[in-house]
């Protein structure tokens, strides 16, 4: 059955207490979650804050080819005339096809909240749909608080829903608001709710009791053809019904239609995309999407994984275009590294003096704290490093820093001494900071030599402390993310100096670079790729 | 009724890509389950690895009060006698007074995996559980991959489920291995074995389908008395069914009895008591005992809770050991800091001056990139410099960092100046990089006037991007965590250079010691446990 996709990562979502897009971002979202094939894409509040007011207007040049853009709203206030409501009038201003307004279902709320009664608050529902049907608006009417309210006054709530489905409305969405229903009494509920009423029934859930995907689930099961939710789980508090995990379920497990087989191949993409706007990564154990969800670790599991998939995974990772990793670690690193250089081919290349060296460089660095899946930059060099022993392109002799402060300004200066193919090199440089001074000079040594370079530039940097106990000695990890424009790598240093340890990830970053363009190697790139998390 | 426990996190929840604990780790979170009442603290699977055989054997000088200690692992196998199998000779040896065995229910497994036939692997199951019954152990049978075995041959599932409890084990427990059933056909499944078979009936769910909490409060409305999980979802791939979320819902929402409502008030503490050690953090949304599992950031929500916390939350915090947070955002930090002062009485002690002050330093700070909220040290000495404007502790005239390599070796030296009551102070000194050596040249200039501030450590340094599009020259936020032995917290730095941010949040931590040490005020650090996520 063709089930309905309401997407509100952009408005619910951004209600979690991490999330938080830019105009630019929700634009970008909103163009992606299009070409997913969602139906109904909730962009913000429009009255509630002037991001969002700006989105909707900038949103009107978007060219959305499937996805109907949804603003959202309450009901008109209490003590104004629909025509004079501030609310409303934002919500005609946004100009989008769609409108979903959430008005009360629970007593406590009309009593506690907006201290209303129960004639008075059908009246704003009723009238508040009616106004936006007579502006050529499509309605969803999210009934707020529904099993709540159904819990504490059925019929209140009942008539709530019948209000808003005389007046036009489309759909009815029932929202678990609280998080709080679980699947038993949550079914029981819509179930009422679905013989009483025919048309489009919509179920919104929270993830207050770590039951927001069954939730909707079971009401789909009990007739809903509508469900709302958010990537990645975002949202207030416990965050929403994870759209991905939706999908996923309802096209692979229950034979529903939502976004079809196709599109949903490109469900890990988006929704890792969503997560790096958020400047969130998607967790590692997220259901379907996350780096190991299908990943093997357990010796038990991974040899009979390799025998047959089906053992111990319930789809086919390609199905959400995610894919199977097997870890094998609780081993060293080390026989990890070696086994999948050998399902690549790598091993049998390499002389016995390079495979005795690489062997020992791996345990020094696995000694010293480096965390080699994390960076398939420094990983990638290493690989080749051993496969091409006598290509040394350039030696670091010597390098300074300087930084003098005032107390106010800072001063930072580097020197750096390099030998290359050519001879001596030295550049001295003031930067911002230690890192920025020594690029510089590596830079300038480098320019002439290999002009591409340039191209290389730092996208990320992040620091941790390694053993906790020695205070300002304590060695770090840094871990620093590249591109060249064509593709993103990450490279790791690691020392009790987070200068050196930066320096480390920076030297290496370039290497690796002047040795791709120096020698393509697939079968390298391969085993990276399989081997790595990536970026 | 009473639902047994049975937490896995000690075993299955190291199968998570993450999880790692040591044996210390281990033997400490044992301890923790036990005071919180859990029933079966599964720890480990002694014939897998050395570690958990480590366990095992150290294990015996925990005095658990109220857990049974379990050891995890296999049926024999198929070509070993039971008396000779070493798996089960290491379950005996592990001396617990339970011990958990997998066997197979899944066809596909006992061909493709084992390659044996249907009637020898009834003879693996009813001769280990024999077997380790004779010696004295209490068996659980988990049944792996029930819910696909009865799916793909339901007789042959049965038969092992009948094989085990002829042999006397005293719990089944079906195990949906691959995380892949939902709710629907799940309890289907269980009411037929539920029908079937008398005593207690297990349940142990993974969370592939982002549905495991849901399964097994369903299994239990089926009949299931015994439920495993991990604590915070840990396990292998996207983990197993959250041993947190199953007891608070089992509690408060279906009337059961677990640990019972006074130990349900620890459930906050030892869930991050628990991530705290796999050095992970417990997910901010995570049901129940996650930091914005009660925080409220949306203006109208928290408008109503401000009236009557049951608009918007699902339990009260308190009955979970968790809390509430009102986050005033969306309006700017600025607004929420005033706020918080002000419901701590301490707006009001601020001169006119100050106050102009403080709120132009927080904006500055706002427009840097600053985030106080996560740094509880800074903002706590923001607002006690702010009500203490003439407390001059001790001044930075100035400060310079040289770090000198010669390609492999580094040596770093640091010079500081200081101005303190008494007059000016200098010191030089070689340091482990940077942060180090300037940390050294500090104590050393101030440790005379003020010894106390040996106590101050660092315990944690984390360094992230902010503006990703500058490269090297990007500014960067530092976050360091310290400790004085009796407390913990955290100040931020933030800069183009790493060095000067980390200077920054160095001065400030020990700045702030030296303020608390001489101005005691309880408003003021009730105000900041208020703002602050805490470290």
């Amino acid at each position: 059955m063709k089930i309905f996709t309401f997407d509100t990562t952009l408005r619910d979502g951004t209600q979690g207490e991490a999330v938080s897009f830019s105009v630019d971002d929700k634009l970008v979202i909103a163009q992606k979650l299009d070409e997913l094939g969602i139906d109904y894409i909730e962009g913000g509040w429009p009255g509630s804050n002037p991001r969002d007011k700006e989105f909707f207007s900038r949103a009107r040049d978007l060219q959305l080819k499937h996805s109907k853009l949804t603003a959202f709203g309450s009901t008109r206030f209490a003590r104004n005339p629909v025509h004079q409501d501030s609310n409303v009038r934002n919500l005609l201003e946004a100009g989008t096809p769609v409108v979903s307004i959430f008005g009360k279902s629970w007593d406590l709320h009309t009593q506690r909240a907006l201290g209303i009664t129960e004639d008075e608050n059908i009246a704003l529902i009723s009238e508040t749909v009616s106004y936006l049907i007579q502006h050529g608006k499509e309605v969803v009417y999210d009934a707020e608080h529904f099993f709540d309210g159904y819990i504490s006054n059925p019929s209140f709530a009942l008539r709530t829903l019948e209000a808003a489905q005389k007046a036009g409305a489309s759909v009815l969405c029932l929202c678990d608001t609280n998080g709080g229903t679980l699947p038993g009494r949550l079914v029981e509920i819509f179930a009422d709710v679905r013989k009483r009423f025919d048309g489009i029934i919509g179920i919104h859930c929270h993830n207050d009791s770590d039951v927001a995907v069954a939730n909707t689930l079971a009401a789909v099961e009990a007739g809903a053809t509508h469900v709302q939710g958010c990537f990645n789980g975002y949202g207030e508090r416990c965050g929403n019904a994870n759209m991905a995990s939706l999908l996923a379920n309802l096209e692979l497990k229950l034979g529903h239609t939502t976004i079809g087989p196709e599109k949903l191949t490109h469900l890990t993409s988006v929704a890792r995309f969503i997560a790096e706007l958020a400047n969130l990564s998607v967790r590692n154990d997220q259901p379907y999407v996350g780096r190991s969800a299908f990943a093997h670790k357990g010796g038990v599991h991974v040899s009979a994984v390799l025998k047959d998939s089906a053992t111990y995974e319930h789809v086919r990772p390609d199905t959400v275009g995610n894919r199977q990793r097997v870890l094998l670690s609780d081993l060293s690193g080390r026989s990890n590294i070696l086994y999948k250089l050998k399902q690549h081919g790598l091993v049998d290349r390499l002389s016995d003096a390079s495979h005795r060296e690489l062997l020992e460089r791996i345990k020094q660095m696995e000694f010293m704290g480096y965390e080699l899946e994390a960076a398939e930059g420094t990983f990638e060099l290493l690989v080749r490093e051993a496969l091409h022993p006598n290509l040394n392109l350039f030696e670091v002799v010597n390098y300074e820093v300087a930084m003098k402060s005032n107390g106010k300004d800072v001063q930072t200066t580097a020197t750096v001494t390099l030998k290359a193919q050519d001879g001596i090199h030295s550049a001295t440089a003031n930067g911002h900071g230690p890192m920025n001074a020594l690029d510089l000079c590596l830079r300038q040594c480098l320019a002439q030599l290999y002009p591409a370079i340039s191209n290389v530039r730092l996208t990320d940097y992040k620091v941790r402390v390694l053993d906790t106990k020695k205070g300002t000695a304590a060695k770090v990890r840094v871990l620093v993310e590249w591109s060249d424009n064509r593709r993103s790598w990450a490279t790791v240093g690691v020392s009790d100096n987070v200068i050196s340890a930066s320096w480390h990830a920076l030297l290496d970053a370039i290497r690796l670079e002047l040795m791709r363009l120096v020698e393509k190697d697939e079968a390298i790139e391969r085993a990276v790729e399989d081997y790595c998390w990536g970026v």
